[in-house]
């Protein structure tokens, strides 16, 4: 983004620079992940944060679609927002000795994650239907709902397990 | 948070972090909330993040309840996540030249932070309902159900006019 320059004059130049801004987040995530499958310990976590990874490639190149639908190039924008989230999580997990602490820190982080794309998405979707571009706007509902669907299973995850065994091991 | 110790040993902890890191949210969002109002054309957009301004200062008000009936001093941490979502809001706000267009991206911002709200305030009831805190839990749910009705009040705002006026101004 130029500085002295005012680069976004249409509502089309804000859909393509926040489909910019969400291609460098889902980027950003395919690194962050590993680091988290790594950290974490319960068999359903690690294996709940591998799903989303392949899951996350999906959504690239859904977004490398929509560009191409758009008429743009794929093209990524920094996005402070993204970079802040995961900065967040790692130095939180830096912060815990306890494994079981640790697992309900990451799926905290997680869905984190998830609400920023949630609300990135749902508006990508009605700048789209506006723009009258309903096959984009149909392209990116298909990963706005994966990305609810993995932050109930997190919901679900944390509060009938990992929350549990993280209050046990500490108490 | 320290580099060479590691300062979360129980969930306890965890819990009391992320109030500091929630509670730091607020107060960054009750300094960037009177630029968005300065910012925003629409009067009913303006009205509502007056409206949300207030509803901020007493969801800080709630926090400070939380720490004092669990016993801990309130305090702030620095959280970069919502650094990071506040930075890209100003940055974007800076790029943008028509107003219209303008409006239809602050609604964007402000539904980005009240994801970032939504997602610890839902981690911070789980882990006080795990702590055996109900009467936190339901101090922090009053702020929830305001934040998840400010996300829609903007949603419908973004859907039934804003956007429209955005393409209109600029197709």
């Amino acid at each position: 983004m130029g500085l002295f320059t005012k680069d976004i004059a249409t509502l089309d130049d804000l859909f393509v620079h926040t489909l910019q801004d969400i291609y460098y987040a889902e980027n950003q995530i395919t690194k962050a992940l590993p680091k988290m499958i790594d950290k974490a310990t319960d068999a359903q976590l690690r294996k709940g944060f591998e799903t989303h990874l392949k899951e996350t490639e999906g959504q690239i190149a859904r977004l490398e679609r929509v560009f191409e639908m758009h008429g743009s190039k794929a093209k990524a924008v920094t996005c402070p927002a993204i970079d802040g989230i995961i900065k967040e999580a790692n130095e939180l997990a830096g912060d815990i000795a306890d494994k079981k602490v640790l697992d309900a820190a990451l799926i905290a982080a997680a869905q984190a994650v998830e609400h920023y794309e949630i609300t990135r998405y749902g508006t990508l979707i009605a700048w789209a239907k506006e723009l009258g571009r309903a096959d984009c706007a149909s392209v990116l509902q298909e990963t706005l709902d994966e990305e609810k669907a993995t932050d109930d299973k997190l919901t679900k995850m944390a509060e009938s397990k990992v929350n549990q065994k993280a209050e046990a091991a500490t108490a």
